[in-house]
């Protein structure tokens, strides 16, 4: 009996259902190929959805989607909402509920892609980022004093528990000896440890104990301001970071537009537990000026294809679509931006398959 | 009578008496130059100090800086003494004991300094930033509980009043319209609404009703992740930019790479009202390695110092040192890298004198 999984697909809103066909006509295709099966549902949650019942997700969405064995996310995002709830509703309430605790972001700079950074190239900017991905300020702990008045008082709180750091330090850890970097294993904290005097106080013996475990990892510490500096400047110091949810959303995004930006860059969100359901997204937003028009790029999501395959096992199929990209974006496409691709976003999509 | 100024120069640690002292010839010179005079107090502040006598600053620090007219601060930072302190003890007690509320970071990249960036040159690099400098996580409000066992939690809380966002808003606003950007006059909100939603909330509707009173100046507002990709991208689509303090931390060193880094970056800490002092400093840190080899690059600190002019009302005088700045950078040095300049600290220093 060939394996078979079963795959939700949340296509979302403008052009993320456009990247979210073609993402998943490369994973039949490679399937096909590789001898296993996917057994694929679309889920119609979404901007048009809410705007229909009025809500982002159904009420048994973690339960239905428990039963899967990966989820692909296309993007979310809606002209006609407004900005703040679909994010929440419905990609973090997925984060959370699922307990996604990792946000993970190979940061590579893709053969034929261009990077905004001089004289940098594919050696160079080649990193990876371990962002926790549920906790801090991202808890919506917070609130208003004298609301609306000349004398208001906000609160907004990061919440950071031991468990919640440990758990993304050492799946951190262990990402870095896997990895196995021939330049060598090397971790960076990122924080910011000389303001941020008890939240990060935290984070810094955390990663000090736990580092105790993983002699054969050198192990590094950046201040959040600095390490924006240094992705910019001298991208090649780094092999993993590993960093809370805040900041780890600004250098993820920022490492994300010096491999290219929105039309090669994608992220996991990831519960590496056993039975833990992830969910893989393309790090472009909904871009719905260009919906329908087949002009986007969906290479972002054929990568977040890859990262679903080598989370599910299948570590062959996830390399042999990576080549493919790589033969794709160095030898054929002539951009990575929308509308300047040489090609349409399906004609994007059929090259992968030719090159797989 | 020809006008005097009193000065305090707080040269701190490592490389930073060296580059305050060529500030300081700077200033004299052009001083002199301008019919003016600057009665300059020195003051042994920093980390040394700390080691002798277990405080970074005097009891009545503030009462003596508030003589002054304006302080030039060199750099803090010292080996021995356990990273976080000092910055507390010394530079954040600082801003927030004489209320400067407003941090500037001019981003302009001079001619000849090298950007990381791709294909930009000084059309492209020249926007503000105006961090707010007293509130938000630097508040230092946070605790512990169940410390030091696997059950810990740790807060840390971001506090915002509508006084404090306002007058920093205020402030963008009024900078926007006197820096009157002949590409046109725009303000870019930078926060994170839809993730903390109390917090940036209560910037968010303190950015709209300000703008009311400022019906010249285009707004715009960007999510923190998104700024720093675009700060990355297209530097060209920002004029000021108004932001939180702990944001503002990150986009200003962001931004002060891209303009070429720690040896030309310099910001100013501020109190606009009327009385304040105010005190300016190169980005750079104190670079213990570099202490006394005359190799430290000193055009930020005498970019510190044009911004103090300016403060004080020197205008044509710190325009003439910005000037003199350029043509250094654009004719004379080969780097602004340490050790790479093609000159030593101090004839850079006499260059730019030479340049006046
Ligand atoms: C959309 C938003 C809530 C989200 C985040 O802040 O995490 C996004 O920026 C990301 O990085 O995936
Ligand atoms: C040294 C540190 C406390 C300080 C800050 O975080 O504000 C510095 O990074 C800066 O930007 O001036």
């Amino acid at each position: 009996m060939p394996k078979s999984y079963q795959i939700a697909v949340i296509g979302g809103d403008g052009t993320g259902p456009e990247v979210a066909a073609e993402g998943l006509k490369v994973l039949n295709a490679i399937a096909k190929d590789e001898g296993f099966s996917c057994n694929v549902t679309q889920l119609d949650w979404g901007g048009d959805r809410y705007l229909k019942s009025g809500e982002a997700l159904p009420a048994d969405a973690l339960d239905q989607l428990r039963k899967f064995d990966s989820i692909l996310l296309g993007a979310v995002g809606h002209p006609k909402v407004a900005p703040g709830i679909l994010e929440r509703k419905l990609l973090l309430d997925l984060r959370f509920g699922l307990d996604q605790y990792i946000n993970l972001r190979p940061v590579k700079l893709f053969p034929g892609v261009e990077t905004p950074l001089k004289g940098k190239g594919p050696d160079d900017i080649d990193f990876v980022v371990v962002r926790e991905n549920t906790e801090d300020l991202y808890c919506g702990a917070g609130g208003f004093m004298h609301k609306g008045t000349p004398n208001e008082v906000a609160t907004q709180t990061a919440i950071y528990t031991r468990k919640g750091c440990e758990r993304a330090i050492r799946y951190a850890f262990e990402y870095t000896q896997r990895r196995n970097n021939p330049k060598g294993k090397k971790l960076t904290l990122v924080a910011k440890t000389n303001v941020l005097t008890t939240g990060h106080d935290l984070w810094w013996r955390a990663f000090q104990e736990c580092a105790v475990d993983y002699p054969d990892v050198e192990t590094d510490y950046n201040h959040v301001d600095a390490c924006c500096m240094w992705i910019v400047k001298n991208p090649e110091f780094y092999d993993v970071i590993v960093t809370t949810n805040m900041f780890g959303d600004i250098i993820t995004d920022l490492s994300g537009m010096i491999q290219g930006g929105m039309g090669v860059a994608a992220g996991g969100n990831i519960n590496p537990e056993p039975g833990g359901v992830s969910m893989f997204e393309p790090m472009g937003g909904s871009a719905p000026k260009y919906t329908g028009q087949g002009v986007i790029n969906p290479i972002a999501t054929i990568n977040a294809v890859s990262m679903l395959l080598d989370r599910i096992g299948e570590t062959k199929a996830a390399d042999r679509v990576m080549q493919a990209i790589m033969k794709v974006t160095g030898t054929k496409m002539k951009s990575q931006s929308a509308g300047k691709m040489g090609y349409s976003t399906s004609e994007v999509g059929d090259l992968v398959i030719d090159a797989l």
